[in-house]
């Protein structure tokens, strides 16, 4: 997985059938410092993230093994919100 | 999903037989703000996106994942037309 | 999907098993208006594409999707022949 | 597959249903001699890798295809742990 | 598919357990004359390639769909040992 900071919402109303009701947000990839690079995507929000938040987000085929996203054509979903991120034992994230 | 913007559109006659009668564009990767990023692929589009509509792009497996996709050799599906979105609370795209 | 022309041919003998009797060809990534950009893939070839046709790639696992490449290991088809791409309402590539 | 040293843990506790009781490592990609390249990605683990261990990691769909994994939104799985690495006959990691 | 020279071996004793028996080799993408590239990955091997040979890589789900790898969290595959490469009609790689 990757991670990336939330930083904003996308609207789109005309979508392929299968994804009424889903909620989209911008994120933008992050370092493990929770830095961001100004690298953008869109991912699906099942969890209810808030901007500013630090998540992981599964990219690719994987992204459509949940309850809701399964046969759907979402290839990025937010799939936790970060809360701590250790590295070489220093904590170098704290949400 | 990736951001792209609508700049034409790809005829293929000679084609796997699965995929006859699908519509391709070619679409242009964009920024959150739209701006177009002289880095291009071809869309199979399921929604009627027009020229110059910014849209997002689902890539790999999961482009098959609609009624008229699923068993199609297809890596990258317009999934919705753009309205707004706004990164850290300013509206940075509007159609 | 990719753009990409066809440049050559590409002969293994030793495969694993169930690749046997497919047909490769070397193809080099192009622009949308036919430029190569000296990137090369292999992609198995299911529409008779020759030499210098510029053709659609599709890769990951949406390559499997036909019947003759249902469960091989193929991760690159060429999934049309593309005659005609217009960009702005200009012809910028034509067969 | 690729290769990554672990370099740290990934905690996160509003995750995605499915995800619950998973364990996630932060890890950097590294050369063949296991020499850290500062490109950053979290990976499930399956097999209790431990800080400065060198493994091998699924990206992708694959991730999923393990009894823990299946069906779950996993694009990138810690699949095993480095012993020895030879290149042109010469040992050029281990553990 | 990506082509590659079998540069040597990669020995994991601890590993998620359905990849117990498979041998993975140390590959380096190389050109389509054949020369490598230092941009290295691990690939299962299902058909005896060796050392010095050019051979082509399947790479993400793709890799499970042989009868040994169904299932298993592998994401890169030698699929073809390879013979001779033409481009342009001349013969830019020979075994």
């Amino acid at each position: 997985m990757i991670l990336g900071k939330v930083v904003g919402t996308v609207v789109s109303t005309v979508k392929a059938d299968d994804l009424a009701g889903a909620r989209y947000l911008l994120v933008d990839k992050s370092s493990q410092r929770g830095e961001i690079k100004g690298d953008y995507l869109v991912a699906l929000d099942l969890i209810g993230a808030n901007r500013n938040e630090l998540v992981m987000i599964s990219e690719s085929t994987s992204a459509r093994e949940t309850p809701l996203t399964v046969s759907k054509p979402i290839d990025a979903i937010i799939v936790g919100i970060i809360d701590v991120i250790d590295e070489n034992d220093k904590i170098v994230y704290k949400k």
